[in-house]
């Protein structure tokens, strides 16, 4: 009997007629002779209401009773599609992360699986219950409770998958697949029909929304299958699986752009060993990410160094940076809010030479200037003004997708 | 150093104002040198509003998932008590009954602990931390969450003080403490200062709404000294304490009426053995509990058997007994819901004759018939008309506690 996990998300739980839509669904694939692990978040605005009570007693509360309050939102919603489904005559039990064994590290508010506990999971499922399982939370060595951050819920659907085996882990959400675009931007953009583990994690982690990058890695570590659904139309989405296993792929398989980002530049940094070092390592440890890192060479002995950061982060990082330049005496720090960053992303990237320069060419075409360059194996990204971001995307799309440039390739 | 256990109910934590007043008792008692775990209810009305949701989705869910969400309540208000007590800068750790070790058996809804592990927390206390407790809930061998019922965070309060070895186990609630009757019904009424485990015990079994007679056993079995309080006042409340360790008793400590309950008849029963077992089987095996059982000779070999019951349970109770005065060819069934109980409840009533018949004495010179009396150790019950109720409680109370017959004696 095959085993299989599915994920809903917070709206598709949100009241008891989404409840009783998600029971239906977890009966039918019963039905279809599976072994059911269903995992759930925490209803529509449990959440936030939670953090409102929160804030009314302490404005800042230590992360570990943060994590003991918002832990309760995914109790409540696997107990009450516990009784959905016991309502429809199924037997079925729910199980907190604690119950099941999700062990995490105890970094609180961003908690890290370590391990998944298997025994009462089988228990329960070799006695023919469907099992609701909790996402988001995890429980720590110390038996504290823990939670594992955004997208958490995605993360405890892989781990689960990976240490039952399962034939294929559903994540079930407000939209129905991975497109090649936003469609929002790009009317163009469909739904891709599968894609690889590497790709959606680089599209996770240019800020694509609809699974977290974390549980996109797990499922690359573990081979787990996911599947990308609607929960609230009938229709395929996309499978994320293992490239070698994809019978074909695209040389692009997405195009995405992120507004929320700022460039800063520090001005004539003196040329001496250590100085990047010195600059990312204050960063880090102000716990700032940085991304896009150029160092271009100005005059004799003197660079200018450039990165992007979060936009959120740009307060933080620019009183860092004022103390930073003073102590390697440089001599200053630029900072640029009006840009963007728009990427491309697929496999094909690999191995095909002139995929790169096939988005400067639409770039160029357009009249959009780039700034900076960055790429990984399978990711090209262009630093540009933020302005002509959409216009970006678009140029790009229609020069891969609709243009005749894509071609599909046999897989690596 | 010695450990204090505090409780506090639901009504007490209702808001984020009435949490930092707790939070203030608390930290109080920590600074007079206590250490500190303190058992709290779910806030307010969150057990009702829990309970609506799972009447949407289910109107008879499972007892085990109605647990998985009842047990939410008390989370939410441990972390919020814990942030309150954060905010206030003192190191504090919440757990729920599972990071506890509350063990309880499987009868989910109404589980009896059967253990409470104290490792977890004598480490938090050793660390110097003020310790806040999920009341009401345990979890069983199984790990499954189990809930205690009506009272149930009275009982856990009571349990781990017996595990601690609390010097002092504090019930705060919205009342201030324990009266020799109801204030409402006799102006006279006053708090006691003190008063035994035994008599507590008679009077929570009688109606006293203060404490849960589970609460009251545990503490009677341990040795626990409770103290019943106000929460939102700062006065002295009433000492529930073992009676060898009373310096003096009263003959009589409390008056009280009980009007939710009828009086059944059982006319001419056939007088052979085995009549009053079958009877009282049928009314257990449905779950019928019966009181005040009196049965009095009729004529040659019938007799009429009475008994009260609650007030809900008349029309079980009618249905049953329908059937068996037919199978043991008694003649009929005489319901009468025009009665209520009055109580003597006095650790004094053991040794000292003559305290029941001055509460007949009572009733006489109020013109109150007595239908049926019923007594045990330090109790006595008598059942009128129950119209004549709250005169009986107000003639019995004068002639005990302002009529002077009332004298503080040793305790035996």
């Amino acid at each position: 009997m095959s085993l299989l996990v599915q994920k809903y998300g917070g709206t598709s739980v949100a009241d008891e007629g989404r409840l009783r839509n998600v029971a239906r669904r977890v009966i039918r694939a019963a039905d279809e002779g599976h072994q059911m692990v269903v995992v759930v978040s925490a209803q529509g605005d449990t959440t936030d209401h939670l953090i409102e009570l929160a804030r009314r007693v302490n404005p800042s509360p230590s992360d570990r009773e943060f994590d003991m309050l918002l832990a309760v939102g995914e109790q409540i919603s696997i107990s009450l599609l516990a009784m959905a489904i016991e309502a429809a005559g199924r037997p079925v039990v729910s199980l907190t992360a604690a119950q099941v064994g999700i062990v995490t590290d105890d970094i609180h508010k961003k908690a890290r699986i370590v391990e998944v506990k298997s025994r009462r999971l089988a228990r329960e499922l070799k006695a023919g219950k469907i099992v609701i399982v909790a996402g988001f939370q995890g429980i720590d060595r110390n038996g504290d409770i823990t939670t594992l951050g955004r997208g958490g819920s995605d993360t405890t659907a892989v781990a689960l998958a990976a240490a039952l085996g399962a034939v294929r882990c559903e994540i079930y959400t407000d939209v129905d697949g991975v497109y090649t675009a936003d469609p929002r931007v790009v009317k163009g953009a469909y739904k891709l029909d599968r894609i690889s583990h590497e790709e959606m994690l680089e599209l996770a982690s240019l800020g694509a929304q609809v699974l977290h990058p974390r549980s996109v890695e797990l499922a690359k570590q573990y081979g787990v299958r996911l599947e990308v659904l609607s929960s609230f139309a009938d229709v395929p989405g996309t499978l994320v699986e293992e490239a070698d296993k994809m019978e074909d792929v695209l040389q692009v398989s997405g195009v995405t752009s992120d507004k929320n980002i700022a460039r800063l530049a520090i001005i004539e940094v003196p040329d001496r060993p250590g100085m990047a070092y010195r600059i990312l390592a204050d960063l880090a440890g102000a716990g700032v990410n940085v991304d896009m890192i150029i160092q271009s060479m100005r005059r004799d002995h003197v660079n200018d160094m450039s990165f992007t950061v979060s936009d959120v982060d740009v307060e933080r990082a620019m009183a860092i940076l004022g103390q930073t330049i003073v102590d390697i005496g440089a001599r200053g720090v630029d900072c640029d809010r009006d840009v963007a960053k728009v990427s491309i992303v697929g496999i094909g990237l690999k191995e095909k030479a002139g995929v790169a320069t096939a988005m400067f060419q639409a770039l160029a075409e357009n009249g959009i200037n780039i700034q900076m360059i960055s790429s990984s194996e399978i990711k090209v990204s262009c630093l540009i003004a933020r302005d002509q971001a959409d216009l970006a995307v678009r140029a790009i799309h229609d020069k891969f997708f609709t243009g005749g440039l894509q071609v599909a390739k046999e897989a690596g």
